[in-house]
């Protein structure tokens, strides 16, 4: 299996787990967001490099710096006009391209199908599954109490659309992003993962 | 196998195609917008029944017809609100729910997936595809002309999501309706149906 797999997932969906599965499965790198997060924080190479971008955090230098469009070198860039959450992102991207380029993973979550999206070698993923499984997983397995936690679900749909929506610059869940959108409720967590397998069966052949 | 497969489809994703390989594979039948409508004008059912349908094409009204609520029986209805294509939208509902009780099957379009909706003996599916594998097929085995190719496909689109629409009052093609939403450009027709034979394998256990 030489494939990178990216999973986009509604909170609750199990798309972590599924994700956590498919890697052990396969036996090869897991990425979330806090993994991916940290990678990006602890490489240095953020700071280092970001110094040197340009004050326009307009939707096409994201897109530009996202799909790793060199515009380090410049010494002309200044650092000021992106966010530290945009900084976060771009370096983010960078870790995800990096991964992605050393061999096969999973990656969960921080846009990653965006980000790699013109690479070939990339397996689309988006789970997602009835209100009444994910309010089940969320209490059961997160922990959220009974009594907030359709609240909780809607503001964390709210937070993963806005995010994917910003950075992506395309609708986070249109299946036109994706290659496979599996809702994990029909086939349970362990069905899905299996599907997921299965997939790669076909394409192998 | 003893499932309901329904199909919503994108023009040109090769959705009807693939049904039918299911189909043929299970040995089960295979019902298209085609056979569905026919059936449903054939029935004679439609027109009798319909006869005593009261002036209230709302939506609550075709929503109750078309879920099998049964408002026939009461001769103070009558039948001239609804045009001739909510009737035959009716009458064929009527035949996409009898061939579902009658067996495991296949339907391809018509808003067969939410007709059966409360069906719990059915997969919903829905496949669509990138622009240029429709473009290729709607070429190449539909026989379109290449200079027209993109408006058939634009206006293709349009027409079938105002049908579901219409009749469905939900967004086609939006992921929540279906168990699975896949792109057949990724596995190509037999891979794809390979996919959907090996979710009922796993289905099954």
């Amino acid at each position: 299996m030489n494939k990178v797999i990216t999973i986009g997932r509604q909170y609750g969906s199990g798309g972590r787990e599924i994700g956590q599965k498919v890697a052990e499965y396969y036996g090869i790198p897991f990425y979330d967001n806090e993994l991916i997060t940290r990678a990006a924080k602890e490489s240095g190479f953020a700071e280092e490099n970001f110094a040197k971008a340009e004050d326009r955090a307009t939707n096409s230098l994201l897109y530009s710096l996202a799909m790793g469009i060199n515009v380090y070198g410049n010494q002309d860039f200044g650092f000021n006009g992106l966010s530290l959450d945009d900084r976060i992102f771009l370096a983010q991207s960078d870790v995800i391209r990096k991964v992605a380029d050393e061999g096969p993973c999973v990656i969960v979550g921080r846009c990653a199908d965006y980000v790699l999206k013109d690479n070939k070698n990339c397996i689309k993923i988006f789970i997602y599954a009835d209100f009444d499984f994910r309010r089940e997983r969320a209490i059961n397995v997160e922990g959220i109490d009974e009594n907030s936690v359709n609240a909780f679900i809607a503001k964390k749909d709210k937070t993963r659309a806005n995010y994917y929506n910003y950075y992506a610059d395309i609708k986070w869940g249109d299946y036109n992003n994706y290659d496979l959108c599996i809702n994990s409720a029909f086939l349970g967590i362990d069905g899905t993962t299996k599907l997921i397998e299965e997939i790669i069966n076909i394409k192998k052949k």
